[in-house]
């Protein structure tokens, strides 16, 4: 029953990094009709070797649909979002014509900017999810699952009975596939709250190429990550979202003694060579506190040298 | 006449690092009597290879002396301190109770506090340089020389005839070495005004192991700096030093073209894995921002994070 749900219905994933690749493949597996889209190098190394799961609970190979032809999303019933937030407006650029009104979008992204650029530059349905999982891409078809991996979703938006519909046939899409996936009556705070995290480890894992329990061992660290949270929590406030600095720094608590070997994906990124999700992260706070006329010297600091890392990428 | 002035004196370089061995090399090389006071590794090569002057102007290796033994500084008439900052407490303890009342010490140290912190230890006259060169060490026992190489002096109490005379032979003796020396009227303005460009670029090149002319590139970087120069000079006025933005911003931006291949020495410390000195640079701008009361955001988010990389070191 709840198979059916979407069992008629195409799936692509756009963007295939970890998480796409985490989520897409974790549909692919129930035998979903799922296309990733993806460069051409990683198009065709899932679909001639197909997406390589290796998983906490389970270590497969899955045959997969890639592609690197944007133009195949007409057929799109479920988009999910999952290119990085720097590439969310040109990829809707380039989707924008291509995709029919039936396709619904859930984007699987960091930050709090995605869901509103693409609910700005499209008609169809954008729902939001905040990703809770650890993987990562080895090569081309490999994703590695270090932990967690479930979704919660929800409306930015005011929701009519059809955007209910549509989240809870998401999350009826997921849960039967092994996904935990809620409905969350308060999605912006959640999101909120993971892009507090964010803002509170990404820039300075990836300054100092380090873990976040490594990184907290530093005294002037935990001071410096809660003057984060703080301009952070003062911007939250201006957005309409309330956290106190208890829970916020609970949540941050929470992250270093879970995560403790975990480098963020501002620190791959840059390790790689590949440009960071910075201005979408401490960088977004940073124009937020421009625009509320509200100082942010901690995270325009952090934000100021992760640019200069990326600046430095040949 | 200006050669002898110091000719029959023991002049000990304390802290055989490039500094030291620039201007200390300098007066060696003009047969004057200097021991190099440096670690067992360094104080061998000196001892039996020499000291290699690899100069913009002459490349040569100078015969000299070198001991690991501070006792021999009871003998000082002229002790040139080199150490780093960090080190300056401790060698003062280890020297306090060798050096004879007529020993002369001349701080050629980075930061603004080593003459206080020496002044307050020990009887003997300390007085201020500050030094302008760009040179590094290669091995034990080569320093290369990258450009300039000049010396302003002074003394930052209230100066007796014995410290104008103390002065002038200083300033003497580095002359009829081809050294440039001046007396500085206003030394502490100096000492600060170098202390400032210390704050904006150190920390900074240090976590970007980047050159000066590379991170201004980065216009984040340039907005990080100015702010880092205001906070800076908030606190120098609190300090009696009166130094305008203006020229605060002339001083930077001189660096920054004119050493734009350089990286400093916080970055040499990190690549090295050696203790910087950041607590004596923008750390010592956090410290004082405490005790005035003075808030210092960008200062203290570029210190913590070179003090955390600092701890990466094993």
């Amino acid at each position: 029953m709840i198979y059916k749900t979407y069992s008629d219905q195409k799936i692509f994933v756009l963007g295939a990094g970890a998480v796409g690749c985490y989520f897409g493949g974790m549909l692919a597996r129930a035998h979903h009709d799922v296309t990733f889209i993806a460069r051409p190098e990683r198009t065709q190394a899932l679909n001639t070797s197909g997406l390589e799961m290796d998983c906490k609970t389970f270590h497969e190979t899955i045959q997969v649909k890639a592609s690197s032809d944007l133009s195949t999303l007409r057929d799109a019933n479920l988009v999910l979002l999952s290119v990085k937030s720097l590439d969310t407006e040109r990829t809707l650029i380039d989707i924008k014509s291509v995709l029919s009104s039936k396709a619904v979008i859930l984007s699987l992204q960091n930050g709090v900017a995605n869901v509103d650029i693409a609910s700005n530059m499209i008609a169809n349905p954008v729902y939001a999810a905040v990703v809770y999982v650890a993987a990562g891409m080895i090569g081309q078809r490999t994703m590695k699952h270090h932990g967690r991996g479930e979704l919660l979703v929800g409306s930015l938006g005011i929701t009519s009975p059809k955007d209910d519909q549509n989240l809870t046939d998401i999350c009826k899409l997921f849960e039967g596939v092994g996904v935990p996936c809620s409905i969350a009556p308060q999605i912006k705070r959640d999101m909120w709250l993971k892009f507090l995290v964010n803002c509170s480890f990404n820039a300075i894992s990836g300054i100092g190429q380090i873990s976040y329990g490594e990184m907290v061992k530093s005294p002037g660290i935990v001071k410096l990550i809660e003057e984060i949270t703080k301009e952070f929590l003062a911007i939250a406030v201006l957005e309409n979202v309330n956290i106190t600095l208890a829970e916020a720094l609970a949540a941050n608590e929470s992250i270093a003694t879970t995560m403790v070997t975990q480098i963020s994906s501002t620190a791959q990124d840059l390790s790689r060579g590949k440009m960071t999700e910075i201005d979408f992260l401490n960088g977004y706070i940073v124009e937020l506190g421009k625009r509320y006329g509200v100082a942010t010297p901690y995270n325009e600091s952090v934000h100021a040298l992760v640019k200069m890392l990326e600046s430095q990428i040949k």
